[in-house]
């Protein structure tokens, strides 16, 4: 029996993708052009750009937010960490991370150095999330309660993967590829709640170009470097899951990424979209507002009181009170510290209360708005409820318009749609 | 109580090494020059150069082996894999790995990049070398075990601090550029007999060189990167070993490093250099050789009959037989398939015996010579009996002049002793 990452080498030269994940794909592809873009000018985007720029070298590969060229592994670096940067790219909960800030930059950049087709890098982007998802399952949860984290650990895998597709590694050079990403793939929660978090990502999608490059210029590795028993799986915390595999090839995990339509926390999203399926609300009859979540975001994004924008991002009252007084939560320069102070705002935020309630999911919320005349709105979501690709399609495009404006994200999806070059997608997005 | 990241960061901006540690600093930078310029034209040195190559860039920092500048990560990156090629470089049975390889192209590299000083860049790698013991030491057996290969993860702390050290970073840059390093560091004992292996040195320095870059644009980190919850120790099976900062920049545990005197596995040495202190035998005479060793060795170096020179590298038989024929050990070009094949050395070989003895040390080997005559010699080495710098000055003379050439062994020591520029040693070794 071949091991995964055997495996995994023979899923990335033999898929052939189509049909909805492929569909999926693309407007991961336009999502993540958008919040890089809207990313391009946080201080982790611009202190890496200074780096490019510093470093200089072949222009083998576009940044996002400027019109420079950087090696290949370089361009992967910067633009995977700024579409990080905002924390409003997709996630997958089986994989436990981000799969297309670590995936599509190494794929739009390997293909800018292979001179790959648009058709081609969409391809290999589906192929690297898909393989990153696998990997996350592979590692699994206890992967990441130890503190590994998964954007940047399996996500290193699937930009490898990507990669290595592209520059047309064969089949023995894509398992040393594999190995050497084994030896190079890292990134720690501890992280969190600084700049690392980004670079996180950005050092997945680098790692993954940098492997394939070596393994293209026969650098040999480990040939069982995931599973191996000094590989990355046993040596990680991961549990090795069976079935992590299970319908490689044919089924696509990578369709039920989460595309974030909040520039917030995810564990807000439920509460948010519930509100947003209410009938109007004037904030003016609200007597109090009471939360139901899944205990975990308890410890993630309940702050009573935040004082600064990126609080904000983590608080339940505060994002409950800027939905109901019409603050754009779309939009990342919506949550500031200002707002924060601002009374009508913190007044509402007041009166909001949060409970656990084990009986929902992670991605579920139930919330019951008081009116003053005793009146009450019940509502609930669940952000696992199936929705149809057109109405996926439709919110993603919105948010497009919201980061990028109408006519470049119009602009942005055409070329899409087109299988455009992954230079002539990139030039879009200099800035 | 300051954790281990604020403590190393405080050492790194504070310690003025001098004295024994300082000189020993400089024998291993002449041992590094020497293994990295006897590594230059290895199959792993070779394909980081085309990389480099490739990828262009600002010419900061010189590549061992060839007329070629680049970027002083990726110089990192080459020169560190490059002088890790033949595993001939110095060892810490303490740091449980290999210091110079990790931290000595951190420091020429980022001092290149800086205009530092020979000085400073002696006084960093010494800092950085001291570091990567102390971080090895605080990480523990258990880290090693499970399978992370000290060189490139204590390494990468190391080089990170000799970096950070010459491109003159605050404290707080210094944590941060720790904090990056713990995010970013990585290395599998998987890789073992691949080109992984050297890579992984190379790695450490690069990490180092890009972590302290990073942290001067600066990118922010976990302030507690090393020993967080979710930082690098407690992640990566790490003991936290109490007392691993004991002594601080009073005491520099680096002194006790020990260089290889054969081009071979460090567990053939004891015996090596037994046979050495043997009064002169005729391998005619030789009825049959008897050696005794810490049984760990058994497992890594007794191939009983070797075909290959790499596999030479890993036989006490092999070993024996050679030294007794009088092929010099000294040098890698002896290890050859040929001598593998050669009957005078076979007939030999075939009459040396292994045995484990609990009651050595790891560092010690008994070896009985037995002779046709009934005659027998008894020998004994212990690599761990101190020696006085003079002797081992004289004896890393000698190696480097056989790696190098007299004249260029002779010039780089005289620059060493000098303290020459980092792009004045780096000259000498362009091949």
């Amino acid at each position: 029996m071949n091991g995964i990452t055997d495996s995994l080498a023979g899923f990335a030269r033999d898929a052939a993708p189509a049909g909805p994940a492929a569909q999926v794909l693309r407007l991961s592809l336009l999502d993540w052009c958008a919040v890089a873009f809207a990313g391009r000018d946080e201080p982790v985007a611009r202190a890496l750009r200074a780096q490019a720029r510093e470093e200089g070298g072949a222009p083998q590969a576009a940044l996002v937010g400027a019109p420079v060229r950087a090696p290949a592994r370089m361009a992967a670096l910067v633009n995977g960490a700024t579409s990080h940067a905002l924390d409003y790219d997709d996630t997958h909960f089986a994989h436990i991370g981000h799969p297309s800030v670590a995936v599509i930059p190494a794929a739009l950049a390997a293909g800018e150095l292979a001179g790959a087709s648009g058709a081609d890098v969409q391809a290999a982007a589906l192929v690297g999330a898909e393989a990153s998802v696998r990997v996350g399952l592979w590692l699994g949860r206890g992967h990441y309660q130890t503190g590994f984290h998964q954007t940047a650990t399996a996500g290193a895998f699937g930009a490898t993967l990507a990669a290595a597709r592209l520059l047309g590694l064969d089949h023995d050079q894509t398992v040393m590829a594999l190995g050497l990403a084994s030896t190079r793939a890292s990134g720690l929660k501890g992280q969190f709640g600084t700049m690392g978090k980004p670079l996180n990502a950005g050092l997945a999608a680098s790692t993954g170009v940098e492997a394939a490059v070596w393994a293209r210029h026969g650098v040999t590795s480990d040939t069982r470097g995931l599973e191996g028993p000094q590989g990355f799986g046993p040596t990680h915390h991961g549990a090795g899951a069976a079935g992590a595999l299970d319908g490689l090839g044919r089924d696509w995990l990578f369709e039920g990424v989460h595309h974030k339509f909040h520039a917030c926390c995810h564990g807000l999203h439920a509460t948010l979209e519930a509100l947003a399926e209410a009938p109007a609300i004037d904030p003016a009859t609200v007597e109090r507002v009471e939360v139901a979540t899944h205990p975990r975001w308890l410890r993630v994004c309940a702050i009573a009181a935040p004082r600064t924008g990126l609080e904000a991002k983590f608080s339940y009252a505060m994002a409950v009170a800027m939905a109901l007084t019409g603050h754009d939560t779309a939009r990342p320069g919506t949550f500031t510290d200002a707002l924060c102070a601002e009374p009508a705002v913190v007044d509402l935020r007041d009166r909001v209360s949060v409970r656990p309630d084990e009986g929902l999911s992670e991605l579920q919320a139930r919330v019951t708005v008081h009116l003053s005349d005793g009146a009450q709105h019940a509502l609930f979501h669940d952000l696992d409820a199936p929705q149809p690709l057109g109405a996926r399609a439709a919110r993603i495009r919105a948010k497009a318009d919201t980061l990028l404006g109408h006519a470049s994200a119009d602009r942005l999806w055409q070329l899409i749609e087109q299988d455009a070059a992954p230079g002539t997608l990139m030039a879009e997005l200099a800035g």
